[in-house]
């Protein structure tokens, strides 16, 4: 997080990241689905016929936005060529996303604590040419480190226990392990993890590299920068991996306690069973998607607590969707105070700028509406029940692509509304919005104050 | 909203309701429903056999905090007694909490205003015992003058063209127009209003009553007092009206755009009747909860919609629920606001103050939680779906009262959860929550600031 800069201030001069980041990225993401979509299409794409425009446009943007939702079966639908164009659109999406959200993360941010003008004095280095390709690279060889590690544990694997071939284990061990660090959840097995339920070699490497890419890339650099000195880790990293600890613990005694007797997901594994699978679960719905029970068979109150556990999503400046952690903690210590009568919000012993309390809170909301309104919309036109369709939106907009898997038989209309949800919950209902040119005009003067009655 | 006070800033000395006004509220509606239980538990308050607890319990909340969900059959399960007891509960709720929120609302925003220090000069003057005199004796005028004219038509109707004996006429008159100006919505017939779907001599008087005491004490003093200059009303009030009218007529077209066709709600009525039916449906979904269409036959869409009308509620200081229709409309000029990269959030050419924005975001938030975690609990453990869970608890949080039918089969583990969510409801999730003596330390140092990366 040492990048800071006057974006959006300075506007008319200096290099286009610095004039228009957002907008760069949105062309960015628009012109690698536009790409991977046309190289979908092509007939050396599938293993059968060829794929629709829709079966393309999905399984790109699904792709490039990490969300690993599929209209098609992977292994069955796409060609090996299928297979290793969607791999190459997983690595650009996560790898960009990566990049480019820690680097808008720390602008925007910049931007808004300008409007606190508290740090103002502290905001006026612009980020270099050389901090970026500095970034870059960083973050290509942390990923190609961490992925090769997976890939090699998969690998091993799937040849000694599964009985693959040695090309077959290396390019399954290859492939999930990018998926898994870039949160994509897309899979080579029809089942995804399921018959890997009780398998911890396969599942473990996968939820470890799923965890480490889904805290982000700003608390991953500082992580390991300051491996020797947590004590000096910036606030954002410690509610970082504070969270994410108490989410996945939390999130494996859930579905322990709500899947424990159902005999189609937890019911027929032993003690050891159910607690890697609960585990697995727990890591996969904050962001990854991959699942080793079956999501469809799950109870509706279970699909309600992983709604929750996708809304909320991983960290931030990564690949993990969401609202983040980060976000649902600064909102729960916001409530908190706001309770208590508190004027300040703290947590970790800092107080934590109005900014970012305003900017929590209304991406919180934000992001409610953006997931009531079409779940509202797919249910009037759609046979599916609402508990269903909650879940696939909320999926959706939050890049997980856990599903009940009513996906593949939703119209062509409500696809295309789960593909715009994963277009904006990619890229940030907030980072679009201040993206799309909606800059406020400079008033001369303050109007006067006024506090309507609340609640 | 001439009412300020330093409440809370000066603990330990002073009148009661200076002290501790919020807890005061509390002991006055506990008792008020521990009274109202023992009533019902008497033989003579029912027609058949005596109540059980809960039912009492349940039907006492539910008329205290004008909710109007039911267990039992009013008209059939009540004595002539026991609806009269009913109807003083709902009497002194609505009342008391009129005069009360109104009152509270001024207290606890000049309180959180102070925290802003903006406006700490003009808060120190206290809430005066004649102040308080004369604004419960202009409460109970206004609502014993709706109630009067409202129940003079209602009389007439009933006695002229439903050929009811004039003491009959007479008591359902009453009972309905203090039921519809308190925004309660118990009825006397079975079926609600179901019977009077296409008479607006019922519909519309039931309808003004229910809109006017929504709209919150503060307001109708206002218009009341100010009637001639409206440019001199406040925000609050401007706020207030509008949203009201707009939530009016949007409601109206999404009830009939999502029922049109539906015969078992407006498809057997002709245009008219589905204008009269899909415009009572949005006045009373925003709080007061009659109903002159069946409820539990409508699309799980119009459900959800529903859910959304209710969660927004009416206006604050009166008997409405929900978040209320500040809240929502300050919501969405901060929200826009945020987007826009503007620092300021502005409305009616007035700065909504950083203390309200916060309010505001703090309860919507707190409230979709308060609404979520109990459906999934109710979820778990009852046959009924998610989306008539949803409706129930959505219906008894913001003190509505309309129900897809399922409150009455439920278990009384899940019945209390309701009787809690009216309570909660009722008071609002702030107000108890400082109330509860949630009070922070006083800091003697500032800690310094952080801005964790927020989405
Ligand atoms: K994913
Ligand atoms: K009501």
């Amino acid at each position: 997080m040492r990048f800071s800069s006057a974006a959006g201030r300075e506007e008319g001069h200096g290099a286009p990241l610095r004039r228009r980041p957002g907008q760069l990225v949105i062309t960015g993401f628009i012109g690698a689905i536009a790409v991977g979509t046309m190289l979908l299409l092509l007939p050396i794409s599938t293993a059968g016929q060829s794929a629709t425009f829709m079966e393309a446009l999905f399984t790109a943007t699904s792709a490039v936005c990490v969300t690993g939702l599929i209209v098609t079966d992977t292994p069955v639908f796409w060609s090996g060529f299928g297979q290793a164009v969607i791999l190459v659109l997983i690595q650009i999406g996560g790898l960009g996303v990566m990049t480019v959200a820690s680097l808008l993360g720390v602008l925007v941010m910049r931007r808004l604590d300008l409007s606190s003008r508290l740090v103002a004095a502290a905001s006026t280095r612009a980020v270099s040419l050389g901090d970026v390709r500095r970034l870059l690279v960083r973050v290509v060889v942390l990923a190609l480190a961490v992925e090769a590690v997976v890939a090699l544990v998969l690998t091993v694997r799937f040849a000694v226990a599964y009985d693959e071939s040695f090309g077959q284990a290396l390019w399954q061990g290859v492939f999930h392990a990018v998926s898994a660090y870039n949160n994509a959840g897309f899979a080579l097995f029809s089942l995804s993890l399921i018959d890997f339920v009780a398998d911890p070699w396969v599942c473990v490497p996968i939820c470890v590299a799923t965890i480490v890419g889904g805290l982000g890339l700003p608390v991953i650099l500082e992580v390991l920068r300051e491996r020797h000195r947590p004590r000096r880790w910036s606030v954002h990293t410690k509610i970082t991996l504070l969270m994410t600890a108490l989410l996945l613990v939390g999130g494996t005694g859930f579905f322990l306690l709500a899947e424990w007797d159902n005999p189609a997901t937890l019911g027929t594994l032993d003690t050891g069973g159910r607690i890697l699978a609960s585990f697995t679960q727990s890591a996969q719905a904050r962001t990854a998607g991959f699942n080793s029970v079956n999501t469809g068979e799950m109870h509706t109150e279970t699909w309600l607590g992983t709604v929750i556990l996708m809304f909320i999503g991983g960290g931030s400046g990564g690949t993990a969707g969401g609202i983040k952690v980060t976000t649902f903690a600064v909102l729960a210590v916001v409530i908190w105070s706001e309770l208590r009568g508190d004027p300040d919000a703290a947590v970790f012993d800092r107080r934590i700028s109005v900014a970012t309390q305003r900017q929590a809170l209304t991406l919180a909301l934000l992001s409610v509406a953006i997931v009531v309104l079409p779940t509202l919309w797919i249910t009037a036109l759609s046979p599916f029940t609402v508990d269903q369709i909650l879940f696939e939106v909320t999926s959706a907009f939050s890049t997980t692509g856990l599903s009940t898997g009513i996906t593949a038989q939703l119209a062509w209309y409500h696809q295309i509304v789960l593909v715009a949800l994963m277009f904006i919950g990619r890229l940030g209902p907030i980072t679009l919005g201040t993206a799309l040119a909606l800059r406020a005009h400079r008033r001369l003067y303050r109007l006067p104050e006024s506090a309507p009655i609340i609640g």
